[in-house]
């Protein structure tokens, strides 16, 4: 092994934080956050070490320097605030303290009463050092102090000077860089809009919002828009848009012939209408969408677009770019399967194709066509059925010119595959909390999500329901459950989303018994929903989602912590905002058929509240106050009324006067 | 982002485990490990992956491969055999395994009774791109079975043909790599001989072995080596044996100023008779350490030296190598000093020198010339107050040459640091265990030792007392707390080591109360010790150690596993050889003062028992056997007698006859 360049660089540097696969992807954060960074940095001996984050912004070539805070154990940390999109880089670097070493020792000499002439001289020399580094007015000054510290080793006050906190300034900004150690990587981190975090999606079927039996249009969901809105959503997805194959179409309730008038499935892409880039003729226009969009904008929805790469037999590209598709023996071209099971109503796309190249170019240009007429955020259907390279190429190269924009990623599958995912770029991404019911489940599931590394670049977004999942809870559980799973999703997750009319309206009826199939599922046929129903979950959601925007705590997931119950069908926990101005605490019944009672168990070290006092929970959803005291409270929520609280934690606030208040 | 050269590689390879710091150290196995290699594989979609682990000896110039196994969930492992010293280096490789997806494609089509032929000739072209691979035999066979597969695709026995296991063997090995992922690091894992991971250490001062009054010599020491080497060890580390200094010499009990005759701390090191390449006058000569070096290895012990590299203002060094020392601003050189302490007898080296290459190779030198004269263990002092570059360097270089010597990283210091020193080649370290001493400290110290990654670099040496460190436990607890001690020590720890006679002799008087100092520290005077005193622990200890070397399970951590036991002065653990024939259940009563009973609740799946059957465990040191039965056992242990048991479980083994009997 031959020796380094330089061997007396001293300062190890190693378990920065967030490093994610060795700084191979980059950590997530939303605009605004202050991305702190951790490292442990050492050096032999007894020697003090100095250590700085330093940071720029990819458009920004100068790299700045924020000195590092001890934590203890040889733990350091600082934060820079991502005040711009797109990706920062950052690492860390440290060097031996000798000045701070010296005047810490001076201290320990001076308590002790020891003589300190020499060290002073010692001091003067490092002094010395510095200003020959520092330039004009510093570097008189610093060689005034030297010369003092040397020649006037023996006076009471050059001790004074010694230890005075200008000369240690001074010593800090003009430190001798030489030995300095840099972590061996650069790290870094991407930054997109506050939505990436904070989102609450609604999915409907616009072809569903015109009057019963007729085709609904771009124009007639518009008229649908203000009750969205007023619901409290700010994402409006809509299922693929484009034109609906004929071939293989699929009827009903997913049978294998369609009839006459059957609209099809909205995912079976591509007909002589076009493909990926055009607009289904039943829908409407280009220009149709564009102003539906801008309806949307005027009620604060963005709509996201549901991107699907497959095709149907009768898609553009089938007759254009047959070789980006799968021959079987007999030269036809390969239909999707699950074998036994075939699916000839779908072609999917080979990303082993000799062509792949062009492929890959064309399937990034149906997002650039997309984000050109105004949409900025895509749910990405079956991603995981896709190359991993390709998205990685893809979302860099989307994000590289469009930094706003974000990708949901639809993959239901394995562990693994789905944080892949998300590491190769995808913003937010679905999750297993559709099936996750009881509070051993759910709290493992959060403990996964939000208590390992996989926090720092998978952001969850939560489904109680969707077309394709009709999950057995609300099935059987009925409205109580309901109510139970979208408080859940709603409060646990900082994004979430509800496949509506269908949720609001409690639709539960699956195509047979152990099926998650919708029972005359929307994905096969147009739907009348009465929106206006007795029934409708809509002010119940309606106060789920006010409560999440006048909550800064459940908008982050940085401070998820679980509180004992004695009652396993109740399940409490609070969250924090980042600068702990806000704590809220939620206590669900999981138990769809019973009252359940309980008492909690607090955390209080979680809730930012002094054991010795009593202080005053706000439920957001039932506008009721308790008054509560101690770590142990009694719970009790019935399903027949509403089985969750969303609980303000007041802070209580001390007046000079007779009264006390709450905030 | 440009695309990547080839954008058909869909297979993801992370999490590979073990790899330290993305790579940047090594994992350390002994020689004759089996090395076991897990990761995450998999591709995108639901075809299959085939992936190997890749390794080679570094002096091997052929890459092996090893195909994985899958474990579930995405994760794969396999194993080679490290049956060479010195460094391995190892990665994965993965592709999508077509062959291998068609076949079991096919498998649930013929289930399903579905027509085939079509599939038959897909497999036949399959076949027929392995066929252009192949050469030879192979190339010929392979063309041979596609032509059948294509042509007789709808004869029933070609569908034998396709599922036959000789072709998915032969497909395997022509599969195409041209798409094959390789992991982007290759990753490297050191070998040791086995005394790194199994060794059981015994510290004397050689110059206490004459009679008393008398300074000790080599020859002196050799009448001990019957003794130490009866009780089972196989280390005997001697601090430094060079020259002592005269300068600020240390008295007694550590007094500043020493009177006629003192011999002086061993750690003083050099005087005019030489520094780190000399050895002790009073010691003896060259000729006489290797004399003694060759009688302790006839008695199976291999000697340890001591290097601390400091030195006595005497040292050869000092007026040879000035600038290889700190100056103070007077010019005088600086000696050691932990602020206001002063230690005027030990000149530290300066590892920012500008003349630190030459100090490295100096330092180096100083143990090379110890392996020239057959030391292969060196007992490092305060390593964490030398640079970290200069350990990476000088044991790297050292290794090159001489792959089976082995460092002891003395460094009492911040887990950090001790894990930093570990990273960087140090063998094994000290640890807290000397100050671990309630059933939580030990378990928790444990858990951060061998239940997470550090257990891959860093290998414990666990020591009850030193010549510096008299722990509490030991001044108070008497006879019934150094058994506890040493046996939690040797059954814990793989290697552990204990400093005698002191040890074996009960020696635990304290210069003063709340001090760790021994009362007339054999680190400034010569002692007589009457090792054939009747109180001496040397048959206990001989035992304990005998019970090491006959169980496998003793020599490994990787199956250490507490078991509750309902009395928080009774401490239970077991642990299993790799191979799992031998597994041993140690029992430790923590009090010294009284009689502790409880109930033992065994993990029986850690234990290889069936819980239906009564098993028999056998007492290694009092040699008492116990028939037990179910996971619940009742164990009380005494201060008088032996406060632990160290119990082998045996396997019960059923005869033909009228009898079992165990094993």
């Amino acid at each position: 092994m031959t020796k380094p360049a330089d061997g007396r660089k001293r300062v190890v540097i190693e378990g920065v934080d967030p490093e994610i696969d060795a700084g191979r992807f980059p950590a997530k954060r939303i605009i605004g956050d202050a991305v702190r960074v951790e490292a442990d940095v050492f050096a032999d001996g007894h020697d003090k070490v100095a250590c700085y984050l330093l940071f720029r912004h990819e458009g920004d070539d100068t790299l700045h320097r924020v000195k590092m805070e001890p934590l203890g154990n040889d733990r350091w940390r600082a934060a820079f605030q991502a005040d711009k999109l797109g990706n920062y880089f950052y690492t860390v670097a440290g060097r031996v303290d000798h000045f701070g070493t010296w005047r810490s020792d001076l201290l320990k000499r001076l308590e002790a009463g020891q003589d300190v002439s020499l060290d002073l001289q010692t001091g003067g020399k490092l002094v010395e050092q510095a200003a020959r580094h520092a330039e004009g007015k510093d570097a008189v000054q610093l060689a005034d102090w030297a010369q003092t510290l040397r020649t006037r080793c023996h006076a009471e006050d050059t001790k004074v000077l010694a230890l005075d906190a200008d000369l240690a300034e001074m010593m800090e900004r003009h430190a001798d860089t030489a030995f300095e150690t840099r972590y061996e990587r650069e790290l870094r981190v991407v930054v997109d809009p506050t939505r990436a975090r904070f989102s609450s999606w609604y999915e409907m079927f616009p072809r569903s919002a015109a009057i019963p039996g007729k085709h609904g249009t771009f124009k007639d969901a518009e008229s649908r828009l203000k009750n969205i809105a007023g619901m409290g959503f700010d994402v409006l997805y809509l299922p693929p848009i484009h034109p609906i194959g004929h071939s293989f179409r699929k009827g009903k309730n997913n049978s294998v012939t369609a009839e006459a008038g059957d609209v099809g499935s909205p995912w079976a892409i591509g007909s002589e209408a076009g493909g990926h880039t055009a607009i289904h003729p039943e829908l409407g226009t280009l220009a149709g969408f564009q102003h539906f969009s801008a309806e949307a904008k005027r009620f604060g929805l963005e709509i996201a677009l549901d991107i699907a790469f497959q095709c149907s037999p009768d898609h553009p590209w089938v007759k254009a770019h047959p070789q980006w598709f799968r021959h079987r023996a007999d030269g036809s071209i390969q239909y999707a399967e699950n074998p036994p099971k075939k699916y000839q109503d779908i072609y999917p796309l080979d990303f082993e194709s000799e062509d792949w190249a062009a492929l890959w170019d064309a399937l990034k240009g149906v997002f650039v066509f997309w984000i050109e007429q105004g949409v900025r955020i895509f749910r990405v259907d079956n991603p995981h059925t896709k190359a991993f390279p390709f998205w990685e190429w893809c979302i860099a190269e989307i994000k590289r010119d469009y930094e706003d924009v974000l990708f949901l990623a639809e993959a239901f599958t394995r562990p693994r595959v789905m944080e892949r995912l998300a590491k190769v770029g995808f913003s937010q991404s679905y999750t297993y909390f559709t099936w996750r019911n009881t509070k051993q489940e759910l709290t493992e599931y959060m403990d996964q999500l939000f208590g390992t590394d996989v926090k720092e670049y998978f952001r969850p977004n939560f489904w109680p329901n969707t077309p394709d999942i009709l999950p057995e809870q609300l099935q059987i559980g009925g409205r109580p459950a309901f109510i139970s799973r979208v408080v859940l999703a709603a409060t646990l997750g900082t994004n979430y989303g509800i496949y509506g009319p269908a949720y609001e309206l409690l639709e539960n009826v699956p195509t047979k018994p152990g099926s998650e199939e919708y029972l005359n599922s929307e994905k096969y046929e147009l739907k009348a929903w009465d929106i206006d129903s007795q029934k409708s979950l809509a002010p119940l959601i309606t106060a789920v989602n006010r409560a999440r925007r006048e909550n800064a705590a459940l908008q982050t997931n940085y401070e998820l912590t679980f509180h004992p119950v004695d009652n396993p069908y109740l399940i409490c926990y609070s969250k924090r905002s980042a600068e702990c101005e806000n704590t809220v605490l939620v206590v669900v019944n999981l138990d769809p058929f019973h009252v359940q009672a309980g008492w909690v168990e607090l955390d209080f070290s979680k809730l930012g509240l002094d054991a010795r006092e009593p202080f005053q929970v706000h439920d957001q959803l039932a506008d009721k106050r308790y008054l509560w005291q101690g770590t142990k409270n009694y719970v009790e929520l019935s399903p027949v009324e509403i089985p969750a609280h969303i609980f303000r934690v007041m802070r209580r606030i001390r007046t000079e006067k007779d009264f006390d208040y709450y905030l």
